[in-house]
């Protein structure tokens, strides 16, 4: 039996003239009653190839069901094409319809559906060049990042989803549980009896994985993590899903600084990469999706990061002469505009602002002998600001204690993260990069439900 | 400042006579008044390398601090080692105590603490000989995954966690919910009004991800899965976790044929990675923990794996002349027992039995024409029996339509899967491998709570 040759394979082979086995999906066709032009594409590239099929070779039964959606092998010799836009294409000999899609039903006929359309086709959106281009570019990034950590020694940590802490406070979590809601079990005073849940207490969805990562690095100097996080937040934004991806790289031995140079060295190096192996998805994504794409991408290669303070980032914000929709002030939160003021306007590149205000950031950063800042970086690109969080990570046992002590913290739930400060405890930082923003600005997509497979949102979880 | 050398790299390094910096935490540490020979480790290999610190050289009072456990910074010349059993050393020449460890508290003060005891410590396990080997090879073996895949065009597919649908019957699933558990909203009949958790609808933790693996595979040709998968079963064995990762390729144009060879090759592709690329490891576990892994793991990969059916996989353990603990029928699952049986000492090489009842398998495999089999295959292993459990797809819609049926799945709620199977519907497989037996079977250990970094089992979610 033939090895069948996949898109990819026949479009990159200079070897023409030989019999070759495709399968695929029908995406147009084209003709007339002496001959017809079939694409054909496998989702291996973004390109289909050209089937050209002469209409008195086949029965009529067989050519009538070739139609846009339907599936079929094609037997026969791969040729140069004489035609514009392709290098190759296949002089069928033999057809074989593999699976019907009925015209008047499949609902990818036309093109140029809305994106919002797609969405509620998600089963298969897969199916149409957006979104091939988008899902590959998807795992080119997943295998990027894996490939930039272990080429410098990281070990991939895979931290715990279900979890009983909720110390973090990054936001609002999900209750996980067997307890039968129909008939919640009670203690005498009224409240809920956790005991008799599946862990014997209260469990959640992890919002990160950084505090377990924290143990891993400190004891295998780095390690990162690349799994699915949650947030319980009613947000119905372009910017928001209930269940994304983060990576958070935890590193034994760094301070801000190395921190710092890690986050630029692997943002730009993820860019390097997918500009150089998915070129032909992101010329078409820039073509069809955000014509300034390509252009935002070499602007991050080709500056270095500009580094400064959230202090002298105020500074510089409260003499812009311009009126932001949010306040500048000592002490209170940067939103995207003025983030995006810094990088666009003002610095044209991307920044990175370390020591923020310890009252907007999390417990477990390293305080500043200053007493009112803490080692916090936050790296910030045009068109989305923050694109990386981190901070070096406070390793004083005392200083951390008090710290979450005056945050409401309880010691008691985190007892194992306090004993990496009492046992060997030693400077170390971090970061999170969430994976679909970072998809976003790769690939131009301006809602984050179409870099994600399957999104889940407020009152959608379908598929 | 100097540039901090890890462990690996000055181990790994011809290149002597040089100043080094070393960061890392204390093994062990003897010598006597005159010298001290502190073994440190951090985690980058198993090996600690050994300072000399002559006595005098330090104060008193730095010395009396580095103990097991502590973490230090070590400036000093690199060296050959003249004692046995390594080939450098460092001759300290500065000593810093980053953070102790007193010697009084911390629990991994002598060797050979029992795997059950090194679970209630888990924040601190990753310190050790074993787990710290356990989790290089963990990584290893996730990137051995991703780039087995990558190299033959495979695209990493994220499928949701989150799930409303309960259709694979693999097993008991978690509830993720934001209902208040103190006040759930009831309809007028009493029961839970789900329109008003957050999905709309309930929702679960995914026990996997093939349904919608197969929605890429049937637009991308070859996709996989690896991501967290959940269990709620009350199982309190060695080989049960709540929460554990899963691979799952899915592949159009692929038979139960090519299924088969794709399974056999990304098992002996895996192992023999894990060989090359972790030999010391694999070395400490096999002298530590299982003195037969090194066998093992040679047996699969000089073996073709056997493939027959399970119908004659049955006539043979019934003519087996012994007896199991669970009967052996036509139509009755396999136990491990067989599975162990058929490879260890019938065939004496790893197996892959098809064609199995439909009554025992799930309803998405494709029937065979004998009306009572199914294309399932699963591959079984020494020690462990099935690693692998996979099918080719039933794609034509009227025998899928009815089978569910039959089982009593909702048609509705599958609606999106079935839709593949009406529109350009292909031949297709795939299979799922669990990564922690996997990675049992790959490092020897006998508890699936020691190969995770923080295992979720019935009444612990710790850490």
């Amino acid at each position: 039996m033939m090895k069948r040759s996949t898109v990819k394979e026949l479009l990159g082979s200079g070897e023409t003239n030989r019999e070759v086995l495709l399968k695929g999906w029908v995406r147009t066709r084209r003709g007339n009653n002496q001959v017809a032009f079939i694409a054909v594409n496998d989702g291996t590239v973004i390109h289909s190839i050209q089937v050209v099929a002469v209409m008195e070779s086949f029965p009529e039964e067989v050519m009538k069901r070739v139609t846009t959606g339907s599936s079929i092998a094609v037997r026969g010799l791969l040729v140069e094409s004489p035609g514009k836009g392709q290098q190759v294409e296949i002089q069928a000999g033999e057809i074989e319809v593999l699976g019907d899609a009925d015209p008047a039903v499949y609902p990818l006929q036309k093109k140029g559906h809305s994106f919002e359309f797609l969405r509620e086709i998600a089963h298969l959106r897969f199916r149409t060049n957006t979104f091939g281009a988008v899902f590959r570019i998807r795992h080119a990034l997943s295998f990027a990042i894996h490939q930039y950590f272990h080429d410098r020694g990281f070990f991939y940590l895979h931290t715990p989803i279900i979890t009983a802490s909720d110390a973090e406070g990054a936001g609002a979590m999900f209750r996980v549980t067997t307890l039968d809601l129909d008939h919640i079990p009670r203690k005498e005073d009224g409240s809920v009896d956790f005991s008799q849940d599946f862990f014997g207490r209260p469990t959640n969805l992890t919002v990160s994985g950084q505090l377990e990562g924290e143990l891993g690095a400190l004891a295998l100097s780095s390690i990162y993590t690349f799994g699915p996080t949650f947030r319980a937040e009613n947000s119905n934004t372009p910017r928001h899903v209930a269940e994304f991806w983060m990576i958070e790289p935890e590193m034994a031995f760094y301070d801000i600084h190395d921190n710092m140079d890690l986050a630029e060295d692997f943002l730009k190096y993820l860019i390097r990469d997918i500009m150089e192996n998915c070129g032909d998805d992101l010329e078409f994504l820039n073509r069809m999706v955000d014509k300034t794409l390509l252009e935002r991408l070499e602007f991050v290669l080709k500056h270095p990061f500009e580094r400064t303070t959230y202090t002298e980032a105020v500074r510089i914000l409260r003499k812009a002469g311009r009126t932001f929709e949010y306040p500048v002030e000592w002490g209170l939160d940067l939103q995207a505009e003025h983030e995006r003021y810094l990088v666009e306007q003002h610095f044209e590149r991307p920044v990175i602002l370390t020591d923020y205000p310890g009252g907007i950031k999390a417990f477990y950063m390293k305080q500043n002998d200053d007493g009112k800042t803490v080692r916090a970086m936050d790296v910030l690109f045009p068109m989305i600001g923050e694109i990386i969080g981190g901070s070096q990570r406070e390793e004083k046992l005392d200083r951390l204690q008090n710290r979450m002590r005056e945050m409401n913290i309880s010691a008691d739930e985190l007892w194992w993260y306090l004993e990496t400060r009492k046992f060997g405890t030693v400077e170390h930082s971090g970061f999170g990069l969430g994976f679909e923003r970072l998809l976003m600005f790769i690939t131009g997509m301006s809602n984050i439900r179409d870099v994600i497979p399957f999104p889940r949102t407020p009152r959608s979880a379908e598929f």
